[in-house]
């Protein structure tokens, strides 16, 4: 196993970070990293805002629910961008507008995420630890509004980037039969993986919290499905621009 | 600058394989390397086909309109997949529906790439080669229906995996002043990085392509924005069940 191989697999969420800056030399390799990730037919439809003003980090904090965004060195606010797109249509003459169809959506969302992943090895690579905050869906326009983005790029997830200041355990992913399947997708075995994987994370919380916190996984999804959350983002994309057609 | 980084800088899309099959092994650190990527909530909404059957390969050649999907070592197929989430609530007594709203669209979306992502860069650690295809949404309800996959899943890209039979250069990304913002977004010098840009990208097709090729990134969004296309995939989600709410 290579050390890049063994850094992917020993990846855990850093959610208290020292008070040491990221330096502008690792910010360098960081966003080098996050540009070469593979893009759309090279749309490249997305951007960064790099925060480190403290206001704007603890109203990110607030907006996203999560007072450790604070404590990052750098808050790395991940946009999907049609805006540069839209600004090429109006450099070639501004006859043609980007619609902002669902598969634009879709395109500009998984450019931003492959790049974004890039970042994060980066980031870990060089001892550095990150957390990935979709919270700031929560308040997308609050956030939207804070860094003036413009129309045609959303927040999709944050990333408090920093000096980890603890280490916390790997958590345990479903079994490999849950996830992977040969040639075509089957239900065998899907349920007994889910069951096995029930018990794992039952175990997990258990030691984690002192045996203060007993929960499956199934337990914890159906919760989440009981209450959706963010049935905003429909109505803020559209408002955006992104008609989603 | 460390060896993760130089690999993440060095990414090139392959589009050319040696007859030669991933190992067991190899697909094995890929696959947990993709496991290990960040996941919103733990929802881990994403699963995998690994496609070695040749007859399937040059069906989801034909579907991408790319005919070197044949001659990759596997081509695997990277789903959002919410199934397993309705599985759990079915597990838990099955009074509980996934919705399939926009945000979870998105959640499983962004899970996808993270691992795709991860896996990507596992692949590219040990030397094999990999390209994104999304060509796979061309044809999304022939995809799903090859491959089995059940509702509240829906085919996000497929990616070639093999042995490299040839070595691109590497494509060049748009200057840092139109990706990155401090603070807050500003469009100050986005439109000249642009500008600069298509200078970089004609120079480097008409070098690639020995004069045949004369076209910026302008002129190429332009022309992609004039003809939207996959428009197809708003119906197709939702028929999958993804209401989009």
């Amino acid at each position: 196993m290579n050390d890049t191989i063994r850094l992917l697999k020993n990846h855990r969420s850093i959610r208290k970070f020292k008070d040491v800056p990221v330096t502008d030399e690792q910010l360098s390799h960081i966003l080098d990293a996050a540009q070469m990730a593979s893009t759309s037919s090279n749309m490249q439809a997305y951007s960064v805002i790099g925060v480190t003003d403290p206001d704007k980090k603890a109203l990110l904090a607030e907006y996203s629910r999560n007072e450790f965004v604070r404590d990052s060195a750098i808050f790395l606010v991940w946009c999907a961008d049609l805006s540069r797109i839209q600004l090429a249509c109006e450099m070639r003459g501004g006859n043609v507008n980007v619609p902002g169809t669902v598969e634009h959506l879709l395109v500009a969302t998984v450019d931003t995420a492959l790049a974004a992943q890039n970042a994060a090895i980066a980031a870990e690579s060089m001892g550095l630890g990150i957390v990935y905050i979709g919270g700031i869906r929560n308040r997308p326009r609050e956030v939207s509004d804070l860094l003036k983005l413009p129309r045609l790029m959303y927040p999709v997830f944050g990333m408090c980037v920093g000096v980890p200041d603890h280490q916390p355990g790997i958590k345990p992913r479903q079994p490999r039969a849950a996830v992977y399947h040969e040639n075509e997708y089957s239900d065998e075995g899907v349920a007994e993986a889910l069951a096995e994987y029930d018990e794992t994370m039952r175990r997990y919380y258990l030691e984690r919290t002192g045996g203060k916190r007993d929960a499956t996984w199934t337990q914890e999804m159906e919760a989440k499905m009981r209450q959706p959350g963010r049935l905003h983002m429909r109505q803020f994309l559209h408002d955006r621009g992104f008609t989603l057609e």
